[in-house]
């Protein structure tokens, strides 16, 4: 088991009709600004619930933070929390809402000359403007994490932001919101939750017995409720299980002491820059050529998987861990996620390419658990996606 | 899966050589006091190398705090916090020494007559006296919560105390700290973390998959690397998993979202204010009892536990829950632990009596997870366990 620190202090409030519960969490004498998305929390009645529960409050709103959440528009917020004298951020949506009020608690305070640096130039948040979440859609973990991912739609961007200071004061999360999510985006959940598991298990045995189980925990839990979830989800045992497995899968929790991957995530999100397909199925396009890229350096781990999580102990380490591949891209077709680029768009060629030069421009010359993923690698896995 | 909140933010710092890290935790203006127990860390260096990380402050000590932190001994630490205006906290040991620190905590802010209301009264602790720890023996789970249970010799009584401003600002686990602890009370601290994953697990089904599969996480990991730390408590990988284990254990984690029991902690602290046998053995003492005495209203539960972590797929669910416990006493039982309390002491008559009146007097008329365990049940359930 590696080093490490752990440290997340925010307050989880789970279960049926929390939302209520959101004006003991504010202090009283904050001026509010609730940040939404599209606008589905106007029809599902989440709205509604947010703002009985805030009526002692004096609040302002920001709608329209769209999937993938943009640098201009949350510019545009961020410009209204200044002149309006904005102390305490909601976030109510999912994890685009939950980033892009990250990103504002983090450029609130920020004192450098473009917010833009945040994200270019890697600087670490260690105090923002005090925000919580209502969580309306399970997926990225970021309820209960200090991470952001920001789109730049200008330089065609995506990249991540963090620190201490990022961290939600609390998070509501109420299992029946997702009885108003369409299939697709369940299914987005689920795969983006499992894919987060993966990053940071499906690396080599590090003698992290325990940290290894509460990943397979997540997997099989996920594993088990998924299709209960789509097919029905009313269904309050399976919603608050996929509920908390996605948050637990990105707490950071299961990734102390291990090493972690992230590649998948790396060239997954240029998917999103370039083309625009949902972050979860980009997840489920790269992970499986990645898997055969880096079979020998993930073989133990894949064999592993293979047998705790889909019940294979026939054959040696290698069939093990090719069968668990294959096992894991029928589970995301299961879900309705296709796991070819081509699936997505027709015009692919050239994008190993494209995402290979933008990660040397970068200079991100080594990813992965051994940091030793260079950009020609990365060219042959994304061209292994097509 | 029941409604619940969590909130836990103890900063934990784990790996080899943490305990320099120690400077960087306290405030540089603090006037610590740092708590420790019989000495032991004296001798096996940690005294030394926390010591040192403290060069810099200004430190008093107080040391001797015992196993089962005794109220009168407690009370002296409080007069010198107060005479010499301690700002800082830091214990140094177990969970006897951490228990105990957490009273001085709540006590050094305390303005009613007299302390032990916190815990004859049950105040629960809004806010105490900053403190961190350094843990020397992995067991209890004390570093990573916010519960305390302090021993009053006058009284013969234990009793708990908690509240949100108990939580360790920090917490230091070098898994290295292992080496030095006698076989006898690494037995108990695998026997105390496999016996709190059980108060949290061994109810009944309750729809909480991923709470369900972390606890068997725990239990599963306690089981492999048990034999490797008793056997070379140097071999680093063990005593890591074995260290993480525990503070996963009860650290509020799997408890969330499900009934608990509890109940067996109950008795078993009667077991250690009448007897004075070790926290841990008395719990092994009284749970196989326990779970033959509820047999009916645990037995899914015992089954699920049977099939998962014992790997008994064969017979009725009756058959599987039976041969859970007695799989659970030969557990005990490889680990060293006697499981009748005729082991540990020939004067036992009465002692079920004495149980089941002290519960009366107090008012406690119904533990466990369904609250129906009045004193004449726990009066035939201590029986059982002579």
């Amino acid at each position: 088991m590696n080093t490490f620190e752990f440290k997340n202090p925010t307050k989880i409030i789970f279960g049926k009709n929390t939302i209520e519960k959101l004006e003991n969490e504010i202090p009283k004498d904050a001026k509010v600004l609730l940040l939404y998305g599209g606008g589905s929390i106007k029809k599902n009645g989440i709205y509604d619930q947010v703002k009985k529960a805030l009526s002692e409050f004096e609040v302002l709103e920001f709608g329209g933070i769209p999937a993938n959440p943009e640098y201009a528009i949350l510019m545009k917020a961020l410009k209204l929390i200044k002149s309006e004298n904005i102390t305490y951020l909601l976030a109510v949506g999912g994890g685009s809402v939950i980033d892009g009020t990250k990103f504002l608690s983090s450029a609130a305070l920020f004192d450098g000359d473009t917010p833009w640096d945040i994200l270019s130039k890697k600087i670490r948040t260690e105090k923002g403007m005090p925000f919580g979440t209502v969580l309306t859609l399970p997926a990225t973990g970021s309820e209960m994490n200090s991470g952001a991912v920001i789109t730049n739609a200008e330089t065609k961007e995506k990249l991540g932001m963090g620190g201490p200071g990022l961290f939600p004061e609390f998070s509501i999360l109420d299992p029946q919101v997702i009885q108003s999510i369409p299939q697709r985006q369940l299914a987005n959940g689920i795969t983006d939750a499992f894919s987060h598991v993966l990053e940071q298990y499906m690396t080599y045995p590090a003698g992290a017995l325990l940290q290894d189980r509460f990943a397979e925990s997540i997997m099989q839990t996920l594993i088990e409720v998924a299709p209960k979830v789509i097919e029905d989800p009313t269904n309050y045992e399976a919603a608050s299980n996929f509920m908390w497995s996605c948050t637990m899968a990105l707490n950071g929790l299961i990734q102390k002491g291990v090493p972690t991957d992230w590649a998948v995530h790396a060239m997954g999100h240029e998917l999103t820059a370039l083309f625009g397909i949902d972050h979860a199925r980009t997840l489920a396009v790269i992970a499986p050529s990645h898997y055969h890229f880096n079979f020998e350096a993930k073989k133990e781990k894949l064999a592993q998987y293979a047998e705790r999580i889909w019940n294979i102990t026939e054959g040696s380490t290698e069939d093990k861990a090719q069968a668990a591949i294959e096992k894991t891209v029928a589970f995301f077709h299961e879900l309705g996620i296709d796991t070819k680029l081509s699936d997505y768009t027709k015009d692919y060629e050239g994008t190993a390419e494209e995402i290979s030069k933008r990660f040397t421009d970068r200079g991100w010359t080594g990813l992965g658990e051994h940091q030793d993923l260079s950009p020609d690698k990365v060219e042959k896995i994304v061209k292994m996606a097509y």
